[in-house]
């Protein structure tokens, strides 16, 4: 079994080994970027206009930072540990912008397993072209 | 001036002072879950099945725990410090889940400032009847 082939559909913290990692591959797009300034209500125009982005130390339009942190929940609710799974705490940190039409791989990984406490610690990162974007911690419970 | 009145367009570190504190508040509705399940690709049936979800240990369907995060995000970008300002980290515990038709009051409020790096730090809560559900710190960068 590979370890990035993995997907489990309910949690089971017997089935999840230390050094297993999932991974998600998606294009920021302007629609993305849009649809979370909506949910949010975060229409800072560095992420929205595209003139007050050319003006700005990016040059270009940046998608929010919280919206490949996203992909983190997606792997961890459906993937790694799977559905049921609760999230106990993420910390992020935001190395480098990502910007409209970059590519961002998310990449969870299992730290170490708490049985007693049915606790995971995960690493997360985002990565644009192989270069960490977002890196940070998470902790992950799984229910019976 | 009150401390909960302040609404900067564009971000001005110079205007910010410790203490300064902005909120927001939002029912968590379902659109809004189906919304961001949509967005991430997190399709946990804790969030979308009313049927698995009443089976849990919640009872009831759970918000995802990144979605009340995201008024931070529209806090910072629009408010405190407002239009420009890029993240650079945030710590988050999820303390207690938030449940759908929640009414989440998301508060923002600066706890130091560095003016040569440019960086204000601030406390991020999120409170559901006067009680914590996620707390955590942010560290905002303010390009000139």
């Amino acid at each position: 079994m590979l370890k990035n082939d993995i997907s489990f559909k309910t949690s089971n913290i017997n089935k999840i080994e230390v050094g297993m990692e999932v991974s998600y591959i998606q294009v920021i797009s302007d629609a993305n970027i849009k649809a979370y300034a909506e949910l949010s209500g975060d229409n800072n125009p560095l992420h929205l206009s595209d003139e007050y982005a050319s003006e700005s130390r990016y040059k270009k339009r940046i998608a929010h930072g919280l919206l490949p942190v996203s992909f983190f929940s997606a792997l961890f609710g459906t993937r790694l540990p799977g559905h049921g799974c609760v999230y106990l705490s993420q910390t992020l940190n935001f190395k480098r912008p990502v910007y409209i039409n970059d590519t961002v791989t998310a990449i969870i990984k299992v730290m170490s397993i708490d049985k007693v406490k049915k606790r995971v610690e995960f690493s997360t990162i985002c990565k644009v072209k192989n270069r960490i974007v977002i890196e940070g911690i998470a902790q992950i419970f799984i229910p019976e």
